[in-house]
């Protein structure tokens, strides 16, 4: 078969419009928004419509040995889903509906590339929400199972992994199979639906998504509260969260993320001057309550608990500016891409680590005098640290001593973003030998020719040989 | 080697008092509490102190091809952790003990002989709890983690699966294995964790557990609901679940095993008798909440809800009267096989189907002259039901069938007490074949030589062969 011939094919499955081929791509479906993007051509970017197209295109693949990427919204931060040369793009951007929701069993049945915000849209009118919150509103339901993505609410909610309830695969031969299902419980086999969540795309193409829903909490505060030092606002953490006043969200901003934050957004919060003077870090606190009776008690005893932990002071923010605030933090990587930045981390470490972790920060950054800047989700350990350093090399060592220190405190390399091919040297380099033959096991099993999303985790061939494989023969 | 050989190599590994050898074992080590038990002898029951004693016992295991069945405290329901002759059962009753207690954190590490009995004890002199609270407290961690078990609290809480950050594993071949770690998210590779949660010690053994705490909410009430039928009580579900209370409890029970709980226990619950004459089933709500004042106001509203939902009557227990409802809820299965109970059916389906599921269970019941009574975690949809059929192969076709329709309304075979022996003929033939092959596929990349619990699960040799095979060569 020629070239030629596969265009056709493929044509003849999706149709003219829904496919693109080398060399004629459209620059913006060849990469996500990873800060290292390197331009690599895929034979075809496809945009199939329905499992029965994605299933015939995986046999094809499976036919011609071409690789397959499953694509998203392209909202990765980590270049997970970028292409392979000579291979196939899946793009879900047209299996994009909500295919059922049921209000009464609090579960709703999607498209992999239904976005969170066309997601939250379609259950607004319901008294229900999906309350993972990854700050990236066009990042896709799909993009966010593959990498298990996390965001603000997780430390009351948990992440991805927490809400899925089944899935629907294509697997590497073509083959459909339904995992878990609309239950929110089960010790029937071996759960493969947490075995694809966050494998991003290397055991399967995910085509459907059942996920779990819950009742929204009509009630909402936003505390913003300065302290003194990054330590304290750290260290308050584990007693906020023993408290058992369940914040929504907790995150920590370090001065110079909060200004940047502020800045961009021209965003006025009406901290006094004189503490706002005093202040090098802020800790955001969101509480969401079934009544308001209940809120204004959690209120009080939040103030009361964050004063006796040495807050500067308790602002509870008017809802616009609280709204302000939060979507401008969830802008802050674009502020930081604008500025320069040059790696954003996302290590987790366990919550009470955070204040040791962020000295040995300090440190490493003043080490390569670089000021390594930070805010994050602070209730679940998961720091982000936007690292500036130019030089490639040195900022590798760099990477390679945060990583280091992060698994030495219990913690693991990505809290949310997922390797991808940014930090897979890294992984590959820390990773037990033996977790990672598991794995390539596993793989094997799902996909034993490696078609699919090649080269990343576990694989020793690595992302930057990816130029080099899978060329197509013309 | 000789038998006598393996004999002194295993003593001189874990010691004699820690090991006996067929046919002088203590038959208590070679059943769970499956209703079918059968009598399997093992070539040796070891109890091993360490994570290297286990190690060391696997690769033994490994060089002589003996079949290893990991032991908690046998309160497993499904036989899931009966010997296979000529095999060796690897008791972890001396590894019991509480490695590390975090309270920053909100993380405890333990060894999976830990009973929940004893974790909570553990855990008493702190403000956090395991939130998990299956109703066998004499059950093992490492059994919990195995069968993903849930529980009465999973309505609010989650199972087992939602509260393992990490694992230590020792591989069949005696390669020691971490996975996970003290964090609460993670995107960094395949979440072998998951894999093996609920895995019923087909894929390794698991020698240690870190689990996720949480506060302990001080103020509790626990409310007994009176409904006039079995689709009321059930229909009320999933209004309850949309209103935001949060029940940290959401029990169903008929009238008839209300009435066998009640009666075992001698239990008086104070209901008036005219409303006891008409009651066909009963909602049991438990509310937990972190002030006296929202504990009060919940109550108020559920009292509200239930009302207009059609309940008989409200009443909110003594605390005396409601922890002995707990508890002798908790022992139902007792009564149940006191009573001549053949199978104890654990399915779970979506909350919003309960209604339809229990109308076709009393319709297969019809059909087959014989009445079956249940209870359950209603808020989750996994609902207990107690089958007393006498006959053994009408009984098969009566199980049969209610496991079709369960899987036809979107359920699964088990919501928490495992495939075991008991369900596998079921799960063999009602679970899609690339599934089960998925399954094999995983199993090979762990346990190549299918020593770890063999027969299980997707094994189409099937657990009434086990007599036949690995029996060792004298």
């Amino acid at each position: 078969m020629t070239t030629s011939d596969l265009r056709d094919e493929l044509i003849g499955l999706v149709g003219g419009d829904a496919a693109t081929f080398y060399p004629d791509h459209n620059t913006d479906d060849l990469h996500d928004e990873s800060l290292h993007v390197t331009h690599v051509e895929p034979f075809a970017v496809l945009r199939p419509t329905s499992t029965e197209q994605v299933a015939a295109i995986a046999k094809i693949a499976d036919v011609h040995d071409l690789a397959i990427t499953a694509r998203g919204s392209g909202t990765g931060l980590s270049g997970g889903a970028t292409p392979v040369a000579g291979g196939i793009v899946v793009s879900f951007e047209r299996m994009n509906q909500v295919l059922r929701l049921d209000t009464n069993d609090h579960v709703v049945v999607v498209q992999p590339g239904l976005t969170l915000r066309e997601l939250n849209a379609h259950l607004s009118a319901s008294s229900l929400r999906y309350p993972v919150y990854p700050g990236e509103l066009s990042g896709s339901i799909g993009g966010n199972v593959n990498t298990n993505a996390g965001g603000m609410r997780a430390v009351r909610h948990g992440v991805t992994r927490q809400h899925v309830l089944g899935l629907e695969l294509v697997l590497a031969n073509g083959t459909v199979v339904r995992t878990g299902g609309p239950v929110v419980k089960s010790s029937s086999g071996y759960d493969l639906t947490q075995l694809v969540i966050g494998s991003e795309g290397t055991l399967a193409l995910v085509t459907e998504i059942t996920l779990k829903l819950s009742p929204t909490l009509a009630n909402a505060a936003t505390i913003l509260v300065p302290f003194a030092s990054l330590d304290s606002v750290t260290r308050v953490v584990p007693t906020l969260v023993a408290s058992g006043l369940q914040p929504s969200m907790l995150e920590y901003l370090d001065v110079r993320t909060m200004s940047a934050v502020t800045s961009a957004a021209s965003l006025e919060l009406g901290i006094e001057k004189a503490v706002a003077e005093r202040a090098l870090a802020y800790l955001i606190v969101v509480l969401e309550t079934r009544t308001p009776e209940q809120l204004e008690n959690d209120i009080v005893d939040l103030g009361a608990l964050l004063e006796a932990e040495g807050a500067l002071d308790v602002y509870v923010l008017p809802e616009h500016a609280a709204s302000r605030l939060i979507e401008a933090r969830e802008r802050l990587f674009w502020v930081s891409k604008d500025a320069g930045v040059k790696e954003i981390v996302d290590i987790v470490v366990p919550r009470s680590a955070v204040p040791s972790f962020l000295e040995e920060v300090a440190r490493i950054g003043a080490r390569h005098a670089t000021s390594i800047t930070g805010c994050g989700h602070v209730g679940d350990g998961n720091i982000h640290l936007a690292v500036y350093l130019p030089d490639d090399g040195e900022r590798h060592v760099l990477m390679r001593e945060l990583f280091v220190v992060g698994l030495g405190l219990g913690g693991q390399i990505s809290g949310e973003h997922g390797i991808g091919r940014d930090k897979q040297e890294h992984y590959l380099a820390l990773t037990d030998p033996t977790v990672l033959d598991l794995e390539r096991g596993i793989k094997r099993v799902f996909d034993p020719k490696s078609l699919l999303n090649p080269y990343r985790l576990f694989d020793e061939r690595l992302a930057h040989d990816d130029a080099l494989a899978h060329s197509l023969k013309e």
